[in-house]
């Protein structure tokens, strides 16, 4: 096992996985920004070293201080968590150049799943479901008529050149398909100069379903369920669920197939996830592997009640996996707690933290790195704290959730809390009927009073 | 369902029912004493009530106020938590006379479980072991003789007017016994001028372990496994383990079976725990019935996944049970956090918390009333906070209770977060090799720089 692990990464996953380390009886090396002296994942690792100045790309980013700070300290392993140089193949490789155990992907692995046409070309070949369509430009419109017949109605047009809906059409039956064919082409050509078209599937009332898997050395693969992330604003997760409202058992076990058959076939090694779209039919549509920790993890942890960056670490050191598959017995929420104004266009809102006071009781995790009297710098994403609520059902973890964040107290900046109280109470997020529109039509309520 | 509960009680229980009520939709009613105005659950009820000042006996314990209070806010329900008028039968039997649900046992099944000679012999007309030896004094040595065969070896000689110790005698063989009858005689009549002796087993290396059962209506019951409380300093528990780590499967079986015989017998409704002695040889004896929820119960929620408290007010508004018993396939453990001094004989320390810091992350749950900024009355009992760890072995939960108790920061008085740091290292503790003894050895180690 690991005597010291690095952790290249600030926030709440830099002290997630320290905590694992301290459990675990692995001795941690935290770095930080300058920007970064006062966080909690500097106070709770057993070492830290500073590696740079505030912006990312002189620090977090910076592989050649990193390096240096591992090797200073005599770390054997580097935990990149999320961001950051987690799912940089280039890093990865240097680590094993000079003999630190990088707890992630293999560069080349990385490299793979990493490019979206490779990745595609993969999975395709692993029998994973992708989008249907053109294989590039389509040539004329005869061709046309043909791959919108075996991609199946309805099928989107895109301009090769498009950008904001420009030359792209949505069509439902054949009889349209002419009319859409020449009116997309004439405006791609006006609008880019370039009429290229192709085509893809439109998926209908499109949710993003992800499956959490793990692999190890032996190319043995496991998911672990599911986890529904589709209340997205502009492509941002904003809350997650396990099991997802819209999952049955048979579309679990065709996902849950899919994603161990991929990992199997790429012969993943460690904790990774892909990404479908499901549409309203139940058909799936792999989208992109993420081949590291994902920021919504702990939802899957506290439905399957395992530790995944502990599964992780053991991967990472050589140790086998059980190879057993998960179907949630509980019910799990996380809401992405940030430091923005949700009545101000959800506005960064950095600053002092004057006052906190964390949720607790039964069914109630909380992950964060901030505390009373911790400034938050300008400098890093806005996520302050993960919320994560337990139940036996939905329902009641909802609830419990609604429950938490009238309990959370924060003081002295803005933060989403009130967005994510006005979402538990949402009609259509009750009753689990979302999609990754959802947000394109969700306006908060200004509270009477407060503000 | 009750429209709305009020909890006659203080402090981290009340919060604790509070938070449940919130989460089914039950309106709260908290009341207070003036001494605990500033406290979480007065913030957290819909509607609080002053009962009256510090004193236990002119607030929490006083009926009228707290019928009046109940009254005035048309409460339909009182939840009496654990301690003060929880176990009282008057009270239950008052809340029946104004047509308040009392969420406990009614005022008959109070009396009978709480009174240690009717509950003993309820406990033997149900088939459940209870401590053998003498049905009161023993008339003569001949006699004495007998029922030492009857009781079996080891026995203990008791004086009838005894106390510390005086008169008391262990006698493992019969060759012993006639010496320790005249000497136990002759000590108790010249220590209390009264020489009445009985006699009991003499319970080997004793474990408290006690099982959480619940009932309804029907008559039915069921148990959610066990709790081991024999970490306990003059008879207060400090700490609760599940497992138990002197439990096997088939003393689980026999112990689970008893006590669910034992509730069906008395056809016990609500929450309920059945404490016994376990012996080195795993032969367990009824000690008492709590006919209450437990301070420890969270230990048992988190290897059940799911609300003690929810459950209760189920069953106390009619509702049957699944009727399921639980094998625990997860370890909790629970270190009460009171404002003592452990350096300095466990003294109470009162006063302001200056500086507050919840420990988190995954398996890690809080219970407490108490904040930044809030002072902790002289009043009342010193338990301010219950820190739970869950994990899938023991080793991983005592390993996260020391990482959650290196994390757990609280300024401005003294806590017996010192005392679990050095129990959670105690090679008898770790090898779970503990009994009810195990604090009379205990030292705290002064701390080398601290303090």
């Amino acid at each position: 096992m690991f005597k010291k692990i690095l952790i290249a990464n600030r926030g709440e996953i830099a002290l997630r996985v320290i905590r694992t380390c301290k459990e675990m009886g692995i001795k941690t090396v935290a770095v930080y920004s300058t920007a970064d002296a006062e966080s909690l994942h500097v106070k709770f690792a057993d070492e830290a070293v500073c590696i740079g100045p505030a912006p990312s790309s002189e620090s977090y980013l910076k592989m050649s201080n990193i390096i240096a700070a591992a090797e200073i300290t005599n770390a054997d392993a580097i935990h990149p968590g999320y961001g950051f140089l987690s799912e940089n193949a280039k890093f990865s490789k240097i680590c094993e150049e000079h003999d630190i155990k990088f707890i992630g992907a293999s560069a080349e692995m990385i490299s793979k799943m990493g490019d979206k046409a490779t990745a595609k070309e993969t999975m395709k070949a692993a029998g994973v479901p992708c989008v249907p369509g053109s294989d590039g430009i389509i040539p004329d419109f005869e061709t046309c008529k043909i791959i919108a017949l075996e991609t199946g109605y309805p099928v989107m047009l895109k301009a090769t050149a498009g950008g904001g809906g420009k030359g792209m059409r949505a069509i439902w039956k054949e009889a349209d398909l002419k009319d859409a064919w020449d009116s997309a082409r004439q405006e791609a050509k006006a609008a880019f100069g370039n009429d290229g078209m192709y085509m893809e599937k439109l998926i209908e009332e499109p949710r993003h379903i992800e499956i959490q898997i793990v692999g190890d050395s032996t190319g043995r693969a496991c998911h672990l369920s599911e986890r529904d992330c589709s209340v997205q604003r502009r492509h941002q997760k904003l809350t997650e669920e396990v099991p997802s409202p819209f999952m049955t058992k048979k579309l679990r076990d065709a996902m849950g197939k899919a994603a161990v058959r991929a990992a199997e076939y790429i012969k993943y090694e460690g904790v990774g996830t892909i990404e479908f779209l499901v549409d309203k039919h139940r058909d799936f549509y792999f989208m992109e592997m993420n081949t590291r920790i994902q920021v919504e993890h702990p939802i899957t942890e506290q439905v399957i009640d395992f530790d995944l960056v502990r599964e992780q670490i053991l991967v990472a050191a050589g140790q086998p996996i059980t190879g057993k598959n998960y179907t949630p017995n509980l019910h799990a929420i996380e809401c992405r707690i940030n430091a923005e104004d949700p009545y101000n266009g959800f506005r960064p809102s950095p600053g002092r933290i004057t006052t906190l006071h964390a949720p607790g009781g039964h069914g109630v995790r909380l992950d964060t790195h901030v505390y009373a009297g911790y400034s938050i710098p300008p400098n890093y994403d806005s996520m302050i704290a993960k919320l994560i609520t337990t139940a036996q059902t939905r329902e009641e973890a909802i609830s419990k959730m609604k429950r938490a964040l009238d309990e959370f107290v924060i003081e002295g900046i803005k933060t989403t809390i009130p967005f994510h109280r006005q979402l538990m109470e949402h009609p259509d997020y009750v009753a689990g009927n979302y999609t990754t529109k959802f947000m394109e039509d969700f306006v908060m309520e200004k509270p009477s009073e407060e503000e």
